[in-house]
């Protein structure tokens, strides 16, 4: 019983059957062998907190903004701290995702040809099935290259010094994955990583010699920890990285502020989509706390549990600049390889408009004014 | 094991099956097409507001009050800002719900039948189904006309004029429309608004000119947005209307204030029953701010989730005037025709007296005074 | 894997299947036409606060203390605001319910020897299906009188005078049931007043004419409220009758402290076991603000959802002297006559007095200084 | 989707089906008789303070931390408040479980041995089904021997004497347990302790005479807590006993105060896994004040709901020292005697070590200041 929009929003063209960016999720498990979907939609061990960065989103609501003139209304944004290509034409980026090969053969070529037909940035897992050179030569400007350290130093500074060359904006150093152990559902499912899904990034390489244990000692500490990078590590990388390095991973203020006068040039705030603490809190939950810390103008990107246009909103509205998409971004590859994730890109996008055009805010930065409250009724 | 009341308030005569409004609710299905229910029943995207609003008064509790003599009590109220017919019998408007063909042949014709028979108010779509010139003869006085804005200004300015001339006491212009999804379910149900489903009152106005968006352009804000109101596009209104202006649609306080300061005659705080932004707070839960901000006397409603007499209670309780009543008005229509919306607005009020006896107060401003309580033990 | 008790307290004898209280609710059905179970089981409409009761309880936890002597430990309490019988084994009175020959043929007789022969208190309804005078030859001297303001003033205080020359200690009004509907689960089951089950103690009376409504009287107001009493009602019955008055049914501390002022006796906080007005809030959860409101000393009685000696002793804890027991009454006379309600009643001690040795009070008068807490987890 | 561990933390082995210390729950019903698995599975009444010990630990989130250096990282720990044997190789001790036959033929021999090869502590029951003697041959130092009161003082003396002579550290008083019910589920399966579990340690005592009760006295206040322990008993006990006294089952801060002002060694906050008063808080609920309450070096272990490394984490940045395991001890047990105890015992360990990791703790005294947030959106 409702006035129908004078321009509906319903997509048509491709994908009838998908009418928001979320229901590439529903969608992907007819697209993914049944292990392979239970590996990426799990977190680690029991999901908790997989589920805390959803809930997080669901416990907010968008208080709605009357008769504000939103006609020259738009979603760009510029994110400083790259080297180049700091204009986005929506604050969203593509979440470093390992081994997308899973996902289509092609993998990240498909993916870095959406985000550049969009004008969505992307972040390239060190893990990706793609060489880092041959994304470079599809993607658009706003590329990044996610950095995992490797054991041996000087495998860490030539993948920097490559991404460099290849005309990526910046190195975005992830810091909480040092121990990960899969989801319960995808150790049901049996999943392994088929042969096919090499990193190619680290094919020339010498392997890193395994850890060797003396009896006493531990499997994490002097095991999985043991080429875990410290403080004194990144100030080494920062120091010899000819691009601007960025960390993601941080779930504490007092973290992100050390890291800022560290000489990070930007953040990501992220618990790794639930798969490393399993237990950790949402990210969404720190977020206010790390944007005080750091300070308006700080960069600070969201990553964790992002599923429409109205997450990208919230999470904007409590102190991110831009927002990362993961799993959305694989099932999307899954169903239509690089159309699906433009398609998936263009749906956010306009999800996020709708939420801004409700309440009243024409740019971003209007959006970072806006009014959320928690779900309640106001009496206390 | 309670004694029983000497006069018992089960109804008798009609309907034996109905024992509270919110009967019409469960019946309403077999009444109606299924996907036609779906479409009424949902709300926009995935129907959290339209949760949202029953959580909101399922969360509240009415404290009773004992020995209170209410022998006079009464539900009679007056509301300010409308030109004519400001008496009401009941605390209750009929919503402006369009399209009502979709629930009975007769449409509004019905329900302002029903609104004048109980002493209710009624507030007609401008998309209703029945032209206002030919629902006017048979309301009451205590009709408003809803008004969309239209992308022709003088098509608005008609619509206003011929409201004049038809002797409504109001116009209440609706700001919260703009931009509208159907629900997850009315999709999956295949709804469709059937052909006969005509705006009446617009069918001689030429149609508006498509909008026309170039490449760049978002189908949000340079196509849905393109013909949305602005502050001036308010003000010029109220200028030329010989009508009081309403708003429909007001959930922050902020915009409250300004809009009484603009000259509106009064408010309805609504989110438009869960069908505009998904994701909005419950009108209840924004309702007392909204009360605060406008002080004591201006006039305020409250729509979105209304399903009893004890949901009406707590409207009022927290600030509200009187309430509106769309899903239920439809229910009913479509059950009974006006028979059904009259038995279900009369048993809105007894329910209504009742919680008004039980919370000791005889008349709406008492029940002003009426103390909630948060569901809770006392402990915290 | 825990050390069994050196007395075991699994109950011997009759009924081996009762193992606490609450088993006779689980039973009951077994006895019990199934619209009678439904009709006492229920509460009015949709058992909100019947549901709202039980949960009110279930938040708050008890905190355990070491190596207090109880060993001189007992349940006896002295309740002042009675002529007669102050004396009590145990805090716990049988509620009055209405009409007990639904659930056994010798009715209140069954109830009343129960109460006698474990020390408990017996609150006699003016709709007992044996008379206050044949009930007053069996029960034990802890018997009060539960009243219904009737419609007729002298009809009212004769029932006071036959209660005082049968030597009930007090008259306990209610004074939240002027408007009743029964539980939706009731409705649709069908239950209705069988023919034997007629209110012994009015049989002599004349009927009260019923409430004539002019065309425009509200049932409720006009009708059901007609003969609601008023302050001024309780005060002329409090300036008559030669027993102490007692007020069953406040909710709010405002209501308390001007009763208290009037020269009630003692109150019972009590919304009807969710019989009433359904929507108000848990009995428990108003129950600390009242004792407040009263001051430490003044007679207080908690009624509504206890089915557990747990119950009894949170009950206490907020600030009740004792609680009263009405569902778990019917579903024991139902099950086993008087011997079930006096094992009820003896089980619920036992359990009362488990929880007092586990949060060391000897008395109640200790029980009253014993921590509660809210279900969590200690960070806030 | 994420990168995998050099050093993968998938457990190898015995028991491939074993992923982590909680899967022994799953598994052990494979291994016991279903009424002995209700019986140990289930806490006493209905399990409400059995869940809310679960709950407790859900409701809390750790917060990961960045770059911090671990690579010495270890969990060892001394605990004051013992005689002999206070270094532990991680700060988990075997809760002091009776009837252990229930679960494996050689009982507590099993468990001791698992608990000496993994560095762990063990608090041998009072009602082992082995003899403290027996145990004492096969423990590790780090062996504890936990005190029932018995009706006669002199057995309890010899007790302590007889643990002291074969070595224990410490008596471990339970003093939680004087009153208990077996779950409904345990009732309802018709568990019975079988004949072959006898309390090897009292074989050779006189039975107590059992308690006689007088018409009028209560089985609890005169039955059941007629041989509880009182402030007097535990002064007599701590002066008379060569080793040092421990108190198990403190919930309350004002106790615990109390406690340490006797005399008492160290506390273990407990609510005996719910097996004692049903409804008593989360005995991690309560750690953070008790803590407070006897200062930072006071010893301080946590009993209650420990299923996972994360729990224990959690209890110990609230304010533990150590934790005690109990149910999944018996489940381990059950499944593969002392090798299944012992291998949870390191799934435990590697577990918690994660967590450290993960959270940037390399020892317990840096996790004793790691940050926990309950899980929420960070909006208040």
């Amino acid at each position: 019983m409702a006035n129908m929009p004078s321009t509906p929003l319903s997509n048509t063209g491709i994908l009838a059957e998908i009418r928001c960016a979320q229901d590439y999720e529903a969608l992907a498990p007819r697209h993914l062998a049944a292990p392979t979907y239970a590996y990426i939609a799990g977190g680690s061990d029991n999901d908790i907190t997989v589920t805390a960065n959803r809930v997080a989103f669901a416990e907010l609501a968008i208080v709605p903004r009357l008769l504000r003139d939103v006609r020259a209304g738009h979603t760009r944004l510029v994110i400083q701290g790259t080297a180049i290509g700091d204009s986005f034409a929506l604050p969203i980026l593509l979440a470093p995702v390992a081994h997308q090969r899973l996902a289509h053969e092609k993998a990240e070529l498909e993916s870095a040809r959406a985000a550049h037909a969009t004008g969505a940035g992307i972040i390239l897992s060190t893990l990706s099935s793609c060489t880092l050179e041959e994304v470079a030569r599809i993607a658009g400007r706003q590329r990044w290259f996610q950095l995992y350290f490797q054991p041996q130093p000087d495998v860490t500074l030539d993948l920097v010094q490559r991404a460099h060359r290849a005309g990526y904006g910046a190195i975005v150093i992830t810091l909480d994955a040092s121990i990960q152990t899969p989801s319960r559902s995808a150790q049901r499912a049996g999943f392994r990583l088929p042969p096919e899904c090499v990193a190619a990034n680290l094919l020339g390489y010498p392997a890193a010699a395994p850890a060797e244990l003396a009896a006493d000692d531990s499997r994490v500490f002097q095991g999985a920890m043991k080429h875990a990078p410290t403080w004194k590590d990144l100030a080494s990388l920062i120091e010899k990285s000819p691009l601007p390095v960025w960390v993601k991973g941080v779930m504490h203020d007092g973290d992100a502020r050390t890291l800022k006068q560290s000489g990070v040039a930007g953040l990501v705030v992220s618990n790794h989509g639930g798969r490393s603490l399993d237990g950790a809190p949402a990210s969404l939950s720190v977020l206010p706390a790390i944007r005080a810390a750091v300070g308006d103008d700080y960069p600070l990107l969201l990553d964790g549990g992002i599923r429409s246009g109205s997450d990208a909103f919230k999470a904007i509205a409590l102190g991110a600049d831009a927002v990362l998409v993961g799993r959305l971004q694989v099932y999307a590859l899954a169903v239509a390889g690089a159309l699906g994730v433009a398609h998936m890109l263009k749906l956010l996008r306009e999800e996020l408009e709708a939420c801004m055009a409700h309440a009243g805010c024409a740019t971003l930065t209007d959006l970072r004014h806006a009014t959320l409250v928690k779900v309640t009724t106001g009496i206390e």
